[in-house]
């Protein structure tokens, strides 16, 4: 086989590779089931097992209570973008949005299309290199819910604390995308009323989206323009199967659930991201060219991003990076510069190998 | 490895051997790449080369026109129930839908969601055991479009003839959910406006969902409230990347389309698929216990539906096949009996076995 390389992309990101060996193993052959797992009925046994097991085990790692609903859909956070207001907001409804990044920003766009959205918080002033403050006054309470985008992969801001401490004291419901840092750190589901993620960072492969719903929070009767496929009541009531689920990345998810689990739960997984990011950002601070432009208490601990002083730099660590077999380290094209995304998958030793290589880098000038 | 069993699922379902093992081999470290292709940004160049190439294949496989966008999508055809009212018809506008089974009345409901959708045809009323005929004066003139399902999963139905002979003599556009008969016997695409299918019988697992699209047949404003994710023109603009496209499942469908290819094209594929149906149809016709009920002219070549006289029967010949390594043939739950989906990735040994085993049944009785 070919030599696996430091892979630090935003999503799709790195996996563990025990989680693919798994995988690998039973490519042609699933245990007990006699053929892929590709190539299963989502209505058979063996199937359903997985899927059970899926929602089962995530339901222990994030200590998922009985009242939340747990589905595996399809399209994406962006396709949560627009389900959300149509299931917690009647056509027409006041929502909050706190606008802290490029997702953030979408989400409220999607949201204008169905009813009175209102950005209540923004950092699109500075680059979106903190995460602003929202004091109760803020948000008309009468906003079907608040909307936060937990963690902003490209601009490398994270909430360190909710809003309002969250759903107990928020003047209303709070809904947090939050896809870049769901099992990579502690989220506390209870301060949610819905946590939605795109599966390829921390969950599994593209293709699959989490959602974590208060079903009590639901509209009854959604606006009858609201597609059935974008209704989360009629998934609840199928277990995420009114139709065919995309059953392999509920597969592999399941597999990295399990792998999470053996690694001690988020807790560990936390406390090891904080490590790796640690490490990142010290290396960071402590050089004279590489610079992190985020307020100090609203980094990421997962997408650390980061600058070099001129194009000639740049382009130069870049093509030293590619040469010491790091990938996918480059700033999204919309602010330029590097981006390590240190999700679970990443390894302590890959984050070594880019340090060390940023301060040869530096020392050679 | 475990023995590979008989799998005569309706979708997800039976695919090659070859395509399974090439997957494994590359799991961990895809040619070139240094990850898995889970792990690969779908920006990064080795996934835009996968990408490219699966759309270059299915283009010359299907032999599909420039002017039609090729997408590929989530949410399964059961998302496109939605998507084709709300980029082909204004809201409220009148569409005309042929009734043919389960999913030809899901699409119809969906669009009733959007417009003025009307049944223009219907064989519910002999469940759905034949294809109705579409008369030239059945669909109003000013109907956005015609659609139909193109095969029926469930009650084992195909249409032999398009309704008019197809486009170009057709009053309407013609829209088509090909996803249980796709690449599985020629398709013209010119004959359709749009054709969409769920990936998960001959074009690779679930999650993924392919859309062939005339350009200058989509509405140039949708109505606001559409959704982004539910507009095709966001899509056809980003290569379908307008969000995280579900990255191993177009992989994966890249590969069954190479395999495709190898085998001969559309064409080769067909004619085993009908030896394959024949040897079945053959057997359920010579058999005095079995029996297949749909009209003889209407039969699918894709998936071949039949009963036996009684619940004993049907019990002890469920139980033989679970014996005998043959898994998922089992009737959908609203029709019962037995299916057997004959999709590209089912070998004419499985047939084989499966009509041995018939007769062996009939014969022991």
């Amino acid at each position: 086989m070919e030599k696996r390389l430091y892979n630090f992309a935003a999503g799709p990101s790195a996996m563990p590779p025990e989680v693919l060996e798994r995988a690998q193993k039973d490519m042609l052959c699933y245990p007990g089931a006699g053929c892929s797992v590709m190539e299963m009925s989502h209505r058979s046994k063996p199937f359903m097992k997985i899927r059970d097991a899926a929602e089962e085990s995530i339901r222990r790692l994030m200590d998922i209570p009985g009242d939340y609903a747990v589905l595996f859909l399809q399209g994406g956070a962006s396709l949560q973008f627009s389900m959300v207001p149509m299931n917690l907001a009647p056509r027409g409804a006041l929502t909050a949005y706190s606008v802290t990044g490029n997702f953030a920003k979408k989400a409220w766009e999607e949201a204008c299309r169905w009813g009175d959205a209102r950005i209540v918080a923004s950092s699109e002033e500075d680059g979106f290199r903190h995460i602003p403050k929202i004091k109760a006054g803020d948000v008309p309470e009468d906003a079907a819910y608040l909307h936060i985008t937990g963690n902003n992969t490209i601009f490398g801001t994270c909430y360190g604390e909710l809003p309002f401490g969250g759903m107990k004291d928020a003047p209303v419901p709070l809904v947090a995308d939050w896809s870049s840092a769901i099992l990579g750190l502690e989220i506390d589901v209870r301060k949610h009323t819905l946590i939605y993620a795109g599966a390829q960072k921390n969950l599994g492969p593209a293709g699959l989206t989490l959602v974590i719903v208060k079903k009590d929070a639901l509209l009854a009767f959604p606006d009858p323009v609201v597609p059935t496929m974008l209704r989360y009541e009629p998934q609840i009531k199928a277990d995420s199967m009114y139709n065919t689920p995309p059953c392999w990345s509920i597969y592999m998810a399941g597999l990295m659930f399990e792998w999470a689990e053996a690694q001690g739960g988020v807790r560990a997984l936390e406390r090891r991201n904080r490590e790796k990011a640690a490490l990142l950002y010290g290396a960071i601070d402590s050089s004279e060219i590489f610079e992190n432009k985020v307020a100090a208490e609203d980094r990421s601990i997962t997408n650390v991003v980061f600058t070099l002083p001129d194009k000639e730099l740049t382009d130069r660590f870049a093509a030293l990076c590619e040469d010491s077999g790091i990938i996918n380290i480059k700033g999204h094209r919309l602010v330029g510069g590097f981006r390590a995304s240190l999700y679970n998958g990443v390894s302590m030793e890959a984050v070594r190998t880019l340090t060390e290589l940023m301060k040869d880098f530096e020392r050679g000038l």
